[in-house]
């Protein structure tokens, strides 16, 4: 049978749907395109068993057929063309033909029998508990873009692998936390019915931060799945079947003490800190008195040292407290669009909290992050 | 002893030494760099054994002192600062602190005295031999980068693990080849009154391709090493002591057949062949007929295979030639630049030469790349 279809199109197509192609897995039917032509609509797949992707670009074709091909190899070779129009050929012998003005390629493609079931949602199993929200793509990639580096990477504690999608009355909360910092993003301008919680994985996370741009995305929510719809491509990924950790009980309801900073200037700092801060614990000290925040690193190994003066609004008693560089790093990197940030302390051995000094209208933003200890 | 520097010339000066200071060294001590203060002259330098870079800062010091600082660390540091004046303050007791407005920051130091002498040159031993000369800077880069891709990675072959400059009566030219390909560059306007051979190694070659500019640079040149001068940098480098490889006797003199091709167009075509000779030989066919070249490859693995028509200039009888597709892409990587290039050919087992289509005034290239066995 043949079709034929843009270079660009095909490539814009293939550039969405390659995110779900694992690099290296035990299945090396996965490294294929699921490739599927009904009634004049392309529509290709790809999944890795956790998540799958689907996208769909019309076409004219007579026929109907249903082949996997070698997803980076056709990639690679879409990609390279310059716009053209390319005649695909799919023989009964296996081949697939594309043929442009100047050049013709040969790929093998396998039939689909062994390629794994794309979960086809919401089915008849989940119409009873779906629930189907809408919320606008920029939203959503913004509060991925906050909570996504604190989400757990260690298997021992799968819930923590993914993103809590806590639905409230307040509003939409997301939290991600791996054990030593947290995000809790709550967004008041999302408003559903829905009292429900759902643990979105790592992996789903960080391909819609991929794709989503300013069109809605339409959410299908079940117990076990969850398929995101933007505007020409569909994600559905399994939900983290776990309980998340109670978070609410880590973060300190009366740390009194309030420190105002520049958050650039104190990124600044913390950055030529991390050259000092070599060892294990990545250790930075933060000395806060009057006004003065001191930050401080050793490197015993080297035998240097560093240390820096800086402004911040700050009078209550003097405290000292230890955390790891890298994490409050990360932290900062995710602030960096805030002037001015508030640290909310109380020990040295207490979660600190840290949150944008101007609170928006229609989010609630907090960060955490656990102390590491001074004299260890 | 105290002295102070801005720290934007300092990391300038940082950034031009530190290409020498070797990452991985079975001798720490040349992690470091040797810093000399003399009469109100600070002088970095660094090396690798084989090479060694130094430049110069003018300073307000009272004494003079000659110690080696880790240069990793030290340049982070430095250029992690924003504009600001850096007080230095080298203790007695092993110590070095930088002080700006806001931190301070301490190294260890290292009495210089284990440290590896830095040849100065020219000096009493060379003074003989010693050839001096001038060449623009932009000139020499520009030699080096259609040249520095050809040069060999085998130990066993040390000769070729670096450029040849011949000095010649027509100007000087620069040659380098692994066996499987070479470039030959006359560059006529470069005339000296020398009749000689050097082979300068391949880490010289890389550092002054980032380190050459605009500006003269002057070589020096003894029968064991090679000084460049740059404007505010001066590299010194060991010449590779062996005798180069006879090139001429490898470049045919007949191949008779000429092929006059778009560079551009070629390029692309090599490159999505690329995605299909992926077998060691990466072989690529050039099956050429009147004023039509074929290229094919073919992924037997994979079952895959490319084939692409393009059109050329040839009129003379057919030929079928095979290649490592990613030493014509090197080739023509570096003849980007032109817009039609020709191919000189004989027969499938001889080596084939490649030439700009216009020859410029002031300079004959010439590419050589030896076939792979088309039935192997």
């Amino acid at each position: 049978m043949e079709f034929k279809v843009n270079s660009k199109d095909l490539e814009k197509l293939l550039t969405k749907i390659i995110p779900a192609v694992p690099t290296r897995t035990p299945m090396p039917i996965l490294e294929n395109f699921l490739f599927e032509i009904k009634d004049g609509l392309l529509t290709i797949y790809a999944t890795d068993l956790e998540i799958s992707l689907k996208s769909s670009l019309n076409i004219v074709a007579e026929e109907n057929i249903k082949v996997i091909v070698p997803a980076k190899l056709l990639y690679d070779i879409v990609r390279s063309l310059s716009e053209t129009t390319i005649h695909f050929n799919v023989s009964e012998s296996g081949k697939i033909e594309l043929k442009t003005d100047f050049g013709e390629y040969n790929l093998s493609y396998l039939s689909s029998d062994e390629y794994p079931d794309i979960p086809s949602f919401p089915n008849e199993d989940s119409k009873d508990d779906l629930v189907e929200i809408s919320i606008s793509g920029l939203e959503l990639k913004s509060a991925f873009e906050k909570c996504a580096f604190a989400m757990g990477k260690e298997e021992l504690r799968p819930a923590m692998m993914g993103t809590l999608f806590e639905f409230t009355e307040e509003g939409l909360r997301f939290v991600a936390t791996d054990g030593h910092r947290l995000v809790n993003l709550l967004k008041k301008n999302i408003q559903t019915d829905i009292i429900n919680n759902y643990i979105v994985p790592e992996k789903a996370i960080s391909v819609l931060l991929k794709v989503l741009d300013e069109k809605e995305a339409k959410l299908y929510l079940s117990k076990t799945h969850v398929s995101f719809r933007l505007n020409d491509i569909e994600l559905i990924t399994r939900l983290i079947g776990q309980k998340y950790p109670d978070y609410r009980s880590v973060i300190p309801l009366e740390n009194e003490f309030q420190m105002k900073i520049d958050s650039k200037e104190l990124h600044n700092a913390i950055k030529r800190m991390m050259l000092f801060s070599t060892t294990n614990t990545r250790r930075v000290k933060f000395a806060i008195t009057e006004n003065n925040l001191e930050i401080s690193a050793e490197d015993l190994d080297m035998g240097a040292s560093g240390k820096e003066h800086l402004k911040c609004e700050y009078s209550d008693a003097p405290l000292e407290i230890g955390f790891n560089s890298a994490y409050v790093n990360d932290v900062l990197s995710h602030l960096s669009s805030e002037k001015k940030i508030i640290f909310r302390l109380h020990s040295p051995t207490k979660a600190v909290i840290l949150h944008p000094a101007e609170t928006k209208e229609n989010e609630e933003l907090l960060m955490l992050i656990m102390p590491v200890r001074l004299n260890a």
